[in-house]
């Protein structure tokens, strides 16, 4: 047994079951390794930041760690934007990353890299392999790592000596981390809030966002009348007729601000307290009004359900929770496709249990407040802010959930940060469909070159922000890489698209233009 | 004048005129300060990557930076692994990268990265502006470190209220730094070690491959026998009929031993002695032989051509260099589509000053030495291993050279990394001429899985180096991103296809099936 074959060993061991790769030679042991090892699953890339996008759309619905395979640092530095967003969503991830042979480095060969410098800023923690050995134990402790803190991003870095050398076996998985228990006080400070007679919003977000927690919070808004509210960017968002539904915070901060400002108190569950996405001049990064309190019940990584039950119950709440989504398929309009309609459609059309990965930008702004009553679903968001993860979300979350309907609704921009994807949707023929929204624009750069200051842009400004010189052909792109696809310009021919899309399984895109 | 405005009025007085772009909310002020400046070219890239790619064979061939505009950590991130490329290469690269707000950066919005950690592992200069006064003094600091040591990289983090806060005035260039001069002793000792009777080799890299010092090591290889080496992964090398022609090290490392086992000198110009790409087990990192020493003549960054014709005038080299290429192109065979079938057409149709984007890959190792003969022009190669360059360099070269004909010779495993410079040559109608050379796999993979010492891999590591299930279709992903594209999977059709290709102006990709 190599170290290779130890660090696979340990993994498939502590529960890791696919590796999302895009290996080179320093990773090639470890392609070895998996060669013999039917407990892991490989799923290449062609483009490291797929893999760690399908990464964190794996460990958001599986709730545990994908493995991802990269190529040193500039093969981490390809996956580090989608890291970045799975960091902000709370996944775990377990990042094994090859480098040069130890005694290699010191030739500074062209590929050499300050690895670990790469890794740090958007990992929770890092660690190098010391012997081949070790490897295994440096593994096992990565896995324990990402699940520390409800999810976190664990890098792996194994000199190619390492992955050879010779190991004795693999190492024994570590105790999976428990969830940090709400403080004393946290409890009792939530509830004087609730029974303070002022506006009391509940901020829900991270885990709190999974029915278990939302009822819980339904519970207390029965018995007290708070506002359930969701923040804007959820990791993964339950959702649907019948389901407990907050109000999810505006994106742009001044309207968040102004949809904030009668409250006194926000409970934070989850999450943060709400700022700004951006700064913006003359205009405020915190959002919550001068003199609101905002107690946090449970932090990011906390058990939310237990917090939330332990309130419902602390101040007698009901069974029954209050703000429970009522089934509400809106009217399909007719006539030239809008982001409404696309939202009707999917509201009309999407089958119970389906999984949204949602990187629609500013058409989501129309999509997801018509889709709120439609059949029970989770409705994956871009937590980061780093374009380019819907379509690898999409991806992890079919492996994940090989049984459900994953549905990819996707801004064109976005789109061809990360369009290798599809390929990668083709050759594991998994069943997503994917809706390219084509608005040929950067269409929120346009709002935001307004709202940062900017007055009568010019051709030359709005030409950076526009994609239509030349169009992009979502169909032949489609084509390019394997998954078949039609264009929809009117209501009519997307509605009956997705029909037909919905009721097979495997790829199919739709190319939306708007 | 705001911060923006000040800095972009200091990097055109600087003389940095193209921008390569993919800006965000962040930078939206310099967008809108682009609008108004005449003297700076924007370039659109759909990704990060093909902006840095852009930037690098840009300043190659323009021997001066290009800026980049970039979004944040991960904006950042994603054209990390270009500048890695870049600074292997010792190009100068300016990146401006904006951030959030100095007071928004408390709040940790989700896009909220440490900027300064994603610059330092790609740039030998990072600095945040300290105000919107001192942008232009920072971004005078810029111009001036990339062009320190032969071309850098360098980094200047812009929080977005430094752009849009008022600004005095632009900042003065700072004078150019002189090329460091050759260190007392080094001609001695290099003269030395031509004059030992023991077989010598000329190592040359970096600047020492531009023909005034190929034309002086040629003297030097006139006078004494020197044979002349070609580092193996050159940034620009002058290259075809008429100029001194070095020998190339090969790729592989025991190849590349086994080419050099007889030197007993190997004189070091603008590079590093020769090591090995990778680690293999039981082969050696170190390639020079035993007891052969590697006098460095010239550092990277030092003034190559003074060191050589110094060195030549010195042992009073003839004007008249040996080691010139003959005009010389090879018979183009017919039938089935191979590398050397592509060299050969290449050979025989590529114009005088063409540049050659190479990032061909296994295909390379058949097309290279058979385009030796052909008329004069610059090859530009992978100088960092990470793949996704070419693309991205021959955009840059393009738009350096908008008179000469750019040639991409693309191999498609590396090629997806960076697909969507397609739609930036279609969108700036540059004249580049892409060959995807595809082989449906990641050939060098299966070879490098060999060399690690995997044995008898099975399906399902070999499955993890193939491209073909699905086949890449480049007809079509070229199509939709606007480029006119041919397929030929023979001699004759590529023959044509080229020379159709070469004779117009304007964006055009042929798909080499081979």
């Amino acid at each position: 047994m190599n170290g290779a074959e130890s660090l696979l060993k340990t993994l498939t061991d502590a529960g890791v079951e696919v590796c999302f790769a895009n290996p080179g030679t320093s990773e090639m042991q470890f392609v070895a390794a998996i060669d013999g090892c039917d407990d892991m699953r490989p799923v290449l890339a062609l483009f490291e930041g797929v893999a760690t996008g399908a990464a964190d759309g794996y460990g958001r619905m599986a709730e545990k760690p994908a493995a991802t395979l990269l190529h040193l640092g500039p093969g981490l530095a390809n996956g580090m934007a989608n890291l970045h967003n799975a960091r902000r969503a709370g996944t775990p991830v377990v990042n094994v990353i090859g480098d040069h042979a130890t005694y290699h480095l010191q030739y500074d060969a062209p590929l050499t890299s300050d690895v670990v410098g790469h890794a740090k800023p958007v990992s929770d923690w890092v660690q190098v392999s010391e012997s081949a050995k070790q490897l295994g134990h440096a593994g096992a402790a990565a896995v324990a790592a990402s699940l520390e803190n409800g999810g976190q991003i664990a890098s792996l870095i194994v000199p190619a000596d390492h992955a050879w050398d010779p190991a004795d076996q693999a190492a024994e998985p570590q105790s999976p981390p428990q969830a940090a228990t709400v403080p004393s006080g946290a409890i009792e400070q939530a509830a004087r809030a609730l029974k303070s007679g002022e506006p009391v919003a509940i901020l829900l977000g991270g885990s709190a966002l999974k029915e278990p927690a939302l009822t819980a919070a339904g519970r207390i808004a029965a018995a007290t009348g708070a506002r359930l509210l969701c923040e804007t960017f959820a990791a993964r968002l339950q959702r649907g007729a019948g389901r407990v539904t907050p109000e999810r915070i505006p994106y742009f901060g001044e309207m968040a601000a102004e949809f904030l400002q009668d409250f006194r108190h926000i409970i934070i569950v989850g999450t943060q307290a709400p700022v700004s996405f951006f700064a913006y001049p003359r205009k405020p990064s915190w959002l919550s009004p001068p003199g609101c309190e905002t107690p946090v019940l449970a932090e990011p990584g906390t058990d939310t359900v237990a917090a939330l039950e332990a309130l419902a119950d602390y101040i007698d709440a009901p069974i029954e929770p209050s703000c429970v989504q009522q089934e509400m398929i809106p009217e399909i309009p007719a006539g030239k496709l809008t982001p409404g309609g696309i939202g009707a459609c999917v509201a009309a059309l999407m089958p119970e249990q389906a999984i949204v990965s949602d990187e629609s930008a500013t058409a989501g702004l129309a999509i997801m407040p018509v889709t709120a009553g439609a059949a029970p679903h989770d409705w994956l968001m871009l937590t980061g802010g780093a374009i380019g993860q819907g379509l690898p979300v999409a991806i992890g979350a079919a492996v994940a959930c090989p049984e459900r309907k994953v549905l990819a609704l996707q801004a064109d921009g976005s789109a061809m940060y990360t369009l290798q994807s599809l390929w990668t949707i083709a050759r594991e023929n998994l069943d997503v469909v994917t809706v390219i929204i084509n608005n040929g624009s950067y269409a929120i750069l346009n709002i935001e070159l307004e709202r940062v200051g900017v007055q009568n842009p010019g051709p030359k400004a709005l030409s950076m922000l526009d994609l239509t010189k030349p169009s992009l052909n979502w169909l032949a792109l489609a084509e390019g890489m394997g998954v078949s696809a039609t264009r929809a310009t009117t209501v009519e021919a997307f509605h009956e698209q997705l029909t037909d899309a919905l009721a097979g399984t495997g790829p199919r895109l739709i190319e939306a233009v708007v």
